[in-house]
């Protein structure tokens, strides 16, 4: 049976939820699902779910019962939704005077919205079941559970697949955390329509549906990457109208160099967002993208990353309503232990032992992660059955979650802590809940907190096993679906989840550490460290953002120690979780050091050659031949000195995007002629990030012949290296000063051949048990 | 008259102060300093030295006076110091069971330790005159004032005497903050003696003395050189026990790589001990130090500042007896704002205004102490006078302490905030305490804790002024005096008095705020930042310090905001502090980018020719002879072929260090026999950090025909530029490779001169009034 109160729960639960009951027999306890009051901003605003307010509703809201009814047996949604605006409608005038409550609630509500659904649902049948004083086995027999379970399954199954197809028909560069292509588009490597609008609306858009639809993702990865495309937007300083056309603001920032340091900027500015930890945000830009240490980039990407935290601060209190507290300086905090974290010294050894756990469970998520990824790239290419999966994980994800909520036995009187735990009775005795459903039934970010902070009785060591095996493979599924999706929050409640279970122990079997392990809440942090240090290996940005997060400073040292062990365990298995996924991409990205064992290398043996170059003053239709057979993005400008035969003068570098521009301005005259020189620097600018393709350029057969001079265009000084110099000095060179391009000379500085960043990204080194394995790649162009 | 209790209240007051007490008669209020109770910990762990412990001792003490009573009264400072230990051991044994407080009330005690003295006596003066019902002004004609002020002076004079004479005799290179020295260290300049084991205690030990000697200055720069000290020594691994001999424990870390590596390390710890901010005191190290940004580094630095940070709070819990409670993260911590610090958006102007007064402030506080560091260089040349003038400026500290503590009238019943806090009743009314005394009275961290902390009533804004003038003006002074001393502390001190007046200003004017002024601490807070930002100019790490120490991200924002214009109006009058004292003791750093303007100069204009150097297989008598009369450090290795008559081939470059290490150990042999080879690389390591000079070589003379095949020893691929690079570019290549030599070829890669950091630093660019200036400095070896 549809219970009445179904679709109208899914907009504003509470008071229908009271109609709801008011049909019962009164001597029926009700199932209540109850959202915690919210205690960070003001524990006595209650919600009006509780016995006071339902008694206080329940006149008013049976004379509106009977004018819906008979709609209701009619099972009839237009009715139903019909009669839920009239609601909403008189609701709203109602609590117009109390409307940041209202808000409040609305927020906390909608964050866990198509869980509601299920859960009344879930509700409804257990109370006929308890009417007919059935058992549950009984009714699971009699299949009068798999009502819900198709309902929550169904929401999660529609709402995932329209994320996906967002993600999969709009741009597909939006699936996933977004931060490996972040990283390795700062690295240098251009990857199109990243920035692009449309992966904007799919990354943006799509964490919202991918969230809502039940999968188990978070929104810090998808958060950082849209804060790059915005960044990237605003620099670029043009609104595009249509094709062509547009307003064009300001063009000093149009070169990849800035944009680069825009994109920094804003992917700090996302994960301060996200964290509240502006300069963990900062640090995280530095630590995947930055070469350089650069004062004034950092400076602006910090002060960027602290504007956005305090925005977020500002925006979200403001939608608290009370906008000038700023105390919810970020969409993740868990700073919320009651006194601060303390640790004593025997428990080190407990942290170490839970970061090799960290480190290993970490490493086999990559490995797992990474099977998937390989068999999704084999056999899943047709951009329908992306959707298909997502929606199959979407629903699985319900149902697994449904069976576990059933089976285990995890009831528990214990009031949680918290901001949005939602409590669900289930089977359990009146004035009970049952504690695994609150994980289930709660919003990833909900989840962790309650790990961190509910009290010792909240979950039975037996729920907490079953969650963390579930949550781990269903996030090693959701990782990689073709959804936007972000890797850091499930990581850090699996790890908060074996955290707290590990947290538990050692108070059963050291009950003399009690009076230290009284916030024991403090093993899920070192436990969800260990994880999210296993699987993604950045440190020194991933201990401020936690150490941020919690706003314990002395908490730090156990929580660097454990990220970092778990990093040093994790790594001598396999490559972190980013990296894992630009390698399967085949992204070519240099890393920070050249690989070990390639001393012997010579710049000669890495170098592209021959190396093919334009003379100073060229034909037009030579470059126009050379620039549509080479794919080289820069080419080396030499000379042959008539007082010298057979001697080959480096002169300089010219790049392709130059060239280009020169030929669309048909900057060439015939020979003898002066050249025109109508050409400004803005000229090169405007055609920046969309170059123009070389066939998209006319020249006449006349035109051929005519010369360009390219002397006041190309680069004078190009570095140079000699081929003897070895790989790491190569590598050295070109991380060290930014560089593209890189002419290798002989001992009378006659060019030789070219290094580019693909010469370098093609040695990539793997450790794979400890051993060192150098794979020398092979890199083509698309 | 010598009060009794005098030097037995130097070292543990409290109870003598009962003693002297006990002698006066009844009738008379007695003007009591009294610590307060240490907040932080425990607010009802009272010092025994309120009225009930004062009846309670009275009686015990009082038998103890007839026994000393009459040594006293010879002032014999002999019998008082044996009477005094007696009492010592008495209450220790007492008070062995309540050791912890003991020890809290000991450390409260010794920070304030001189000004009890003075204290002391001053209450004495004012007992006698309060006894005769003299007015204040009446007991200044008549000279009683004279006794006081002349101990209070002649304590600060000795102890400041004693930092001075151990920093100017054992090792100038302590003096001043360190910073800026550990900066350009960093940087890559080789200083003599700054990590010496002298230096060390200098700093170290000449630290505690100026605190102690009564300077305004603060221990964050010397703990931070400190802190770079010792981890210089254990880089180098060796145990040196006399001259040339000593225990070798490892040799890996023995070149001035890693050894740079180290200090950065261990200047960061030291601020981070300083500040409980390791965050903050990675940042401060890369950004003082770091060009490249590299990914291990950091990661280390930063776990020694978080290692640092721990030991810091388990090693001040300890001391205080709560070694678990880790509640003391740093020396230096203003996290105790009662609320969350919130700022309405029209506080904004005024931080902005603050922002730029504490900009100028700034830059007139580095004006003032150039003029006063030229003239010191000019005029105290002599290390007496030098020593002389610290006790000067010790004395005029006092003295004028001691003046406005009797002229200004500030008193208040107000109860201060705090931990370390002293209050002092002076010519008050009974109950009442005078606000400046507070202020003086205090270390340098309780007075800026107190200026942030206090309620509202606790000074008067004519006090405020007063101390804020005071402050600024001796601070200015004792910056740069041969003692060991930071400026971080001054500033803040002054920064937040200004600041405190600022924000009595606004709650007097804009009384509708109050509301938000609640805590109008941040106003001194802001103040701070102003004025430590215009001092300074740094902003990352000093944003980030800031942030931990108060603990409130929210409040990140405006601190931010602050230190960003102060830095702005700061740069447009002058350079900061620390780049003024490099500046002035003509340190040659390079800067992080090419100075302005200087796009024209060319490679071949800037680099030292001709080039001197050695062929592949070179003559010793030859080597000995350029490296007598050369003073370079790197020598290229060219190369005639026979078959291109005319040309200069490169064929690498060769360190001084490697040629005399080569020397010493002989590998030479006569032409055409094989060349010894027993030379290790350990060899190397082993003359670190002490390099032999080549005038300590000894060869004879048939050896100066011998040859040596310098081919295993030369660096084969040295980095070469042409000469057609312009400056910037040359600057880039220098600091984004961390060279030291880089060598500069015509076309044909025929070497032609070479470029060292002196050739870079002698480019400088300084702003004056928004004006741009490039300074051509002449830099000469000594």
């Amino acid at each position: 049976m549809v219970p009445q109160g179904l679709f109208i729960l899914s907009i504003e639960s509470p008071w229908v939820r009271v109609v709801s009951e008011s049909k019962l027999p009164p001597n029926l306890t009700t199932f209540t699902v109850t959202p915690v009051a919210d205690s960070y901003h003001d524990a006595l605003d209650e919600l009006p779910c509780d016995e006071t307010t339902i008694l206080q509703f329940e006149n008013e809201l049976k004379g509106q019962m009977a004018d819906t009814s008979d709609t209701l047996t009619h099972n009839s949604i237009t009715a139903l939704l019909s009669s839920k605006f009239r609601d909403i409608q008189k609701r709203l005038k109602q609590y117009g005077i109390e409307a940041p409550k209202f808000r409040k609630r609305l927020v906390s509500k909608w964050e866990s919205l198509n869980y509601d659904i299920c859960e009344n649902v879930l509700r409804m049948e257990m109370e006929m079941e308890m009417e007919m004083e059935m058992d549950f086995d009984q009714c699971a027999k009699d299949d009068c559970l798999y009502l819900p379970v198709f309902m929550w399954m169904g929401m999660n199954l529609v709402i995932t697949c329209l994320a996906s197809l967002l993600v999969t028909f709009l741009n597909q560069k939006a699936a996933g955390s977004g931060i490996p292509l972040i990283k390795a588009y700062l690295n240098g490597v251009k990857i199109p329509g990243l920035l692009s609008f449309k992966c904007f609306i799919a990354k943006s858009v799509g964490v919202v549906l991918s969230i809502l639809g039940g999968l188990f993702c978070g929104k810090e990865g998808p958060m950082a990457h849209s804060g790059g495309i915005i960044a990237a937007g605003l620099g670029k300083g043009r609104i595009r109208l249509c094709k062509g056309k547009g307003i064009s603001l300001y063009d000093g920032f149009r070169n990849d160099h800035e944009i680069r340091d825009f994109v920094a900027g804003g992917a700090a500015a996302g994960v301060s967002a996200a964290f509240g930890a502006p300069v963990g945000g900062t640090l995280f830009s530095l630590e995947e993208a930055a070469s350089f240490w650069n004062q004034d980039l950092t400076w602006r990407v910090f002060f960027g990353a602290m504007i956005s935290t305090f925005f977020t601060n500002f925006l979200l209190g403001a939608f608290h309503g009370h906008a000038t507290e700023l105390s919810s300086p970020g969409l993740v905090r868990f700073n919320v232990f009651d006194n601060d974290l303390k640790f004593d010294l025997i428990e080190i050894p407990v942290f170490v032992v839970m970061a090799v756990v960290g480190g290993v469970l970490g490493a086999s998520f990559v490995v797992l992660n990474y099977k998937l990824t390989v068999f999704r790239q084999r056999f899943l290419r047709n951009n329908w059955l992306k959707v298909i999966e997502a929606g199959v994980v979407a629903m699985v994800s319900a149902l697994l979650a449904f069976i576990l909520m059933v089976v285990v036995d995890d009831c528990t009187a214990t009031k949680p802590f918290g901001n949005n735990t939602v409590t669900a009775r289930m089977h359990c005795k009146p004035g009970e809940h049952h504690g695994l459903s609150n994980l289930f039934l709660n919003t990833p970010e909900g989840c962790l907190k309650s790990l961190l902070h509910d009290p010792y009785e909240s979950h039975s060591p037996a729920s907490l096993a079953v969650f963390t095996v579930a949550l781990y493979f269903l996030s090693v599924w959701t990782y990689g679906l073709s959804v936007s999706s972000g890797v850091f929050i499930p990581s850090l409640a699996t790890g908060a989840a074996w955290g707290r279970l590990v947290g538990m122990g050692v108070v059963d079997m050291l009950p003399g550490l009690t009076h230290l392990s009284g916030d024991f809440g403090k093993y899920a942090l070192i436990g969800a460290a260990s994880q999210i240090g296993g699987n993604l290996r950045t440190t020194i940005s991933l201990t401020v953002i936690i150490v941020e997060c919690t706003g314990d400073i002395s908490f730090g040292l156990p929580i660097m120690i454990v990220l970092m062990i778990s990093k040093w365990v994790g790594d001598f298995i396999t490559t972190g979780l980013y990296d894992m996924n630009i390698e399967v991409m085949g992204i070519p990205i240099i890393p920070f050091e050249a690989p070990p064992l390639v001393d012997d290398i010579r710049a000669s043996e890495v170098m592209t050659s021959p190396l093919i170059g334009f003379r100073p003053k060229e034909k037009v239709g030579q470059i126009i031949d050379i620039l549509k057979t080479e794919n080289m993005c820069g080419f080396p400008i030499t000379e042959m000195p008539e007082d010298e035969p057979g001697r080959v003068k480096l002169k300089g570098l010219i790049l392709r995007e130059q060239l280009i521009v020169i030929l669309k301005k048909k900057i060439f005259a015939p020979e003898g002629l002066p050249q025109p020189k109508n050409i400004t620097i803005a000229d090169f600018r405007n055609f920046y990030p969309l170059y123009l393709k070389i066939k998209d350029i006319a020249i006449s057969e006349e035109e051929r012949d005519y010369m360009i001079d390219l002397r006041p265009f190309y680069n004078p000084t190009p570095h140079t290296i000699e081929k003897t110099f070895s790989l790491p000095k190569v590598f050295n060179v070109f991380r060290g000063l930014g560089l593209r391009h890189l002419i290798v000379t002989d001992d009378k500085l006659t060019p030789l051949g070219m290094i580019t960043r693909k010469d370098l990204a093609k040695f990539r080194a793997g450790t794979k048990r400890g051993l060192v394995k150098i794979e020398h790649l092979k890199i083509e162009d698309n």
